[in-house]
């Protein structure tokens, strides 16, 4: 098959490194160019000590990028909206990283992101980058906006929940236990190792952005509270959510659910084991994979429902799934690219 | 002062070597006999070095336990009420830090531990051991049943609210993020170290038995649920509440509550930071200290109030309440031995 | 290209199971049997919850092992060669991951191991698992005695020194950090989370088994000493080597030495970096890879050498070198399989 | 006893947090000011939590310090040398955290920092700041240096080798094993926690600072060689050392040597267990402590000897024999203030 060119803009950073990880080694894709001013003309190993060996390129400057099929948005929040006028003639087909295009609802925008949206008449043309959710439209989309890392964890715990309507109106309480990489690369006071080794903080009681992203995609408008909680892990995201289930629906409903909607999917599994010490999602078991392990507890007398995902932040909530959806979008095997297995231990 | 005499049944363990610990730093206390039938005539440093050099004590026979002022039993569930008759003369004072004693609805222990509990008719005779909440009654408790360390974080963050009537009359969502310790000394699959390090597992996703003590130890008999999260951290506990605040109050008067409450306690502290990095409870920061560190945020638009409470499980959630509880019930100064403030970073 | 049968006997352990993900992601290898005597019967995903999904098998007994291409023992110290009867009819090709059949050299068997070797009759009939060392011999070997990891460590990070002679005769000081995969996978007090996490022990700080084969496999009978320490990493060997180089040998020689020998090497990448900071070879940056990094640093006045190596144990220690060898004995691509990059950060 | 009133330069770091919280916690001191150009006006508790509820101190300006009776410098290299003659005036006792007034020998401090000293005619005034080889200096000194961290932890591991004559005349081989808190409170790539989280660096193989002062402390003139490792602990140092006894030596004469020359130290333990899994010294064991742990083994057949040493760097490393050797100099009893004694696990 011949292969098609990506380009990535903004190479320097966790996501955009790890999308070069995964193009390096996906057998359609050839990449191009990185992007970075502060490493011009450095390899990119050098900042990526995993590609030593892997490849010769190096970061070149985001002024000169040459066209090509796909290219790849990697840059701080805001950034893409601001200068998308200079990168949509460069490729077909563009994905951004960023959240700067994934809401349609701009209320629901300047709600969470505390200002008006820069571009608003750009938001119709895009994609969310969802491949579950989204799989029919990410077909043909030119403009794929992937969805966040905390986005991802809970829309795919709850996303079959909500279609299959097993859920009572009742509010939904979510914790999502994160990653220091989901940070960015930029050191500061709050990542500097001794201060971050060891702790566990609350970094976001209310308000979180992606709370908007997830709001978009649920069907009926439900009453959703995200609290985040910082670990010291490198990668790596936890979600567990508490909720009710309407009266009547049992265990086997929720099986039911999940495999009517994502039995199919190739990187869904669900977990939920009677022996062994692994039984429920865990992130160490996914790092560096695009799987997203589900699972859940039902409470017999209370219907509480408790619901546990498990990604890796930056395969299946960022680079990954991105290299799903132009799987997707180019017609390719979904998982192409995406084999690796994870590690035990 | 004179020295009054302690003595240790189970002091392998973790809690009862981080008494012995404390004990040994204590001014008004000397350590007699500690206890263990596994490391009978060991150095008590040989299990925990960190006592080397501070102790010659070795580990001795439980059945050849001498006459004591004050006894603390520390063993596996449900050894204390099985065994409670070969102890309860050796010492006026007798505290246990396991949960054989805690509670005194006997429904709720069946309910929670599965069985009916074996000694029901003793459970009259012992006082709850959590100084914030049971102080009057600490000051002349022959008996007391040392509060659980999850409990201890849950409690601690909430008691304050309850007592002031500001929680709507909504479920409240707990989450603890529990550590390795908190299991125990005993070698398994799950606690083994490559098999547990970097791992991030919800281990008790409904049913977690301190919300039996919770709930007896709450006025007004809350709607209350409890998720647990195993980190990787050796020690700590983090605890997240989500519930609603009545109409009508504001973040001040959960500030009064708290005040009104907690003020004059020489172990809890607030954190609430405006700048810094250190703004919401953290475990890393407590480590080794008997305090508990409480914040809150307050989501205005929806009255959502999400509750942080941060202890060390071994200390403030195990035996440095222990200890504070003998110091209220000795008449000595509620702090003495329990001075050290943790380390940064 | 036909597909050969590979099974495993002794998949439950970490070496096992690290053979296994690696041959189940195999273009050219199709797993037929996994053996466990504990977990007979369970799925193999129920102990490597990583294979989630990928495979179906299940844990079978060793003592019902069909007639299958490729047989790979993954067995505690000694069981190998005490019960390798039972084996050796079972597959024409057969690599042992154990240390039972690496050496030659009686004596220093004896030495090491504190006994006799119990079959010193099948010794002749194995090659030294080392790829990079013996692959000549490994093209048609049938009996492949895998090398250990932390003398793999070793072996590639001097060998080119010792081959081009750039070595004084003087004593060498090696120093392996090591991790708890590499003590396997059964529990005990040393590994058990709470005690290992945050350790650093010398666990070793003579006498550590691998200088053995390590010994036999430089030439010129060198004065060397290992210290071994284990850190609370799960995965990784870090290797330093301390000695001198002959007079008027240059930082230029080395680097020399080393692309004479290891030019061409697939999985050996020479990391010596004058910017970044990732200028020495690290042990976080091949998790889960092939790659053996290799630098090193001369100290200009005293002639004195640092030579730096850093691999994954159960990878390059073990099972990846594992499979490389039987790429090579196959007369595969010598990379096929083994193509993950290692994640970053 | 009345308190001596003491202050600090340069609070914010971690050397100087260190010493605060030992100084907030000794009976016969009293902080006046914790001096920090950065954080000036905010609570020193904003930038070490642990100190919550222990200290209303706020960061003050060095330029308005007022007299008092110890003064502690704890500032980058080279700054206290440079800006000394502002303080020599404010106290009449000043301790000095820095490498700044550590070494006599002008030569070596030429080879080991790359630049002339900037005051050679003030060294004469400083004793070098280590309790166990210096007391009796310390105890009239109006001016210490504080010994390195890696320093402490070598020569406390070597000396008694050393002055009961026991090495070789050969080279003596010390790696030490270091934590991220040793590179100081300042963010930057190497230290962002993503990046160092996991790691394991060799980050000076050869030319380490510290080995400057080594020498000018062990007698002989001996040839040593450093080699620093940087794990992903926080706090800590591991040293091992390898070298040869003369011959005719046994254990028992090693044994006798730490005995005879720190058979009465108060922060030295011998650590050499024959049963247990903790037989030999661990950073872990003495995090937040002043001792030294020290153990060896002996290799039979070719007098090796290694040692090892483990030390908390930021306590018996720096700050806590500061303590120590104020301790000394007025005359209180030497571990007054560092009565901690460690936690397990």
């Amino acid at each position: 098959m011949e292969k098609k060119t990506v380009s990535i803009v903004g190479g320097s950073g966790y996501a955009g490194g790890e999308f070069l990880r995964l193009a390096l080694g996906h057998p359609y894709l050839e990449v191009k160019q990185v992007t970075s001013r502060r490493y011009l003309g450095d390899p990119v190993s050098l900042i990526h000590p995993n590609l030593r060996g892997r490849t010769q390129l190096k970061f070149s400057d985001p002024a000169s990028l040459e066209p090509c099929d796909l290219l790849v948005l990697s840059m701080p929040h805001g950034v893409a909206a601001k200068e998308f006028d200079r990168y949509q003639g460069v490729a077909p087909v563009i994905l951004d990283l960023s959240a700067d295009f994934r809401l349609k609802n701009l209320e629901l925008y300047r709600k969470y992101y505390g200002e008006d949206h820069p571009r608003p008449e750009l938001l119709d043309q895009w994609v969310y980058g969802n491949p579950e959710l989204h799989r029919e439209a990410l077909k043909t989309a030119d403009r794929i906006a992937c969805c966040g890392c905390n986005a991802t964890a809970t829309l795919l715990g709850l996303y079959p929940l909500f279609r299959e309507g097993l859920l009572a109106p009742r509010p939904i309480f979510v914790t999502v236990m994160i990653s220091t990489s989901a940070g960015g690369a930029e050191p500061s006071l709050a990542s500097h190792h001794p201060e971050r080794a060891g702790s566990l903080r609350v970094y976001k009681p209310t308000g979180h952005r992606h709370t908007a992203e997830i709001l978009e995609n649920l069907p009926g408008n439900p009453e959703l509270h995200m609290t985040a909680v910082a670990t010291d892990r490198v990668r790596g995201i936890l979600m567990t959510a508490q909720t009710f289930l309407h009266d009547g629906w049992s265990e086997r409903d929720v099986h039911t659910a999940y495999r009517n909607v994502f039995g199919k999917e190739p990187f869904i599994r669900m977990v939920k084991m009677r022996k062994g010490i692994h039984r429920y999602p865990d992130p160490k078991v996914v790092e560096g994979t695009n799987y997203c392990d589900i699972g859940f507890e039902l409470e017999e007398d209370t219907s509480r429902l408790v619901i546990i995902s498990a990604i890796d932040n930056l395969v299946k909530g960022t680079a990954g799934h991105a290299i799903q959806s132009i799987n997707i979008r180019m017609g390719w095997a979904e998982t192409t690219g995406l084999e690796f297995t994870g590690l035990h231990p």
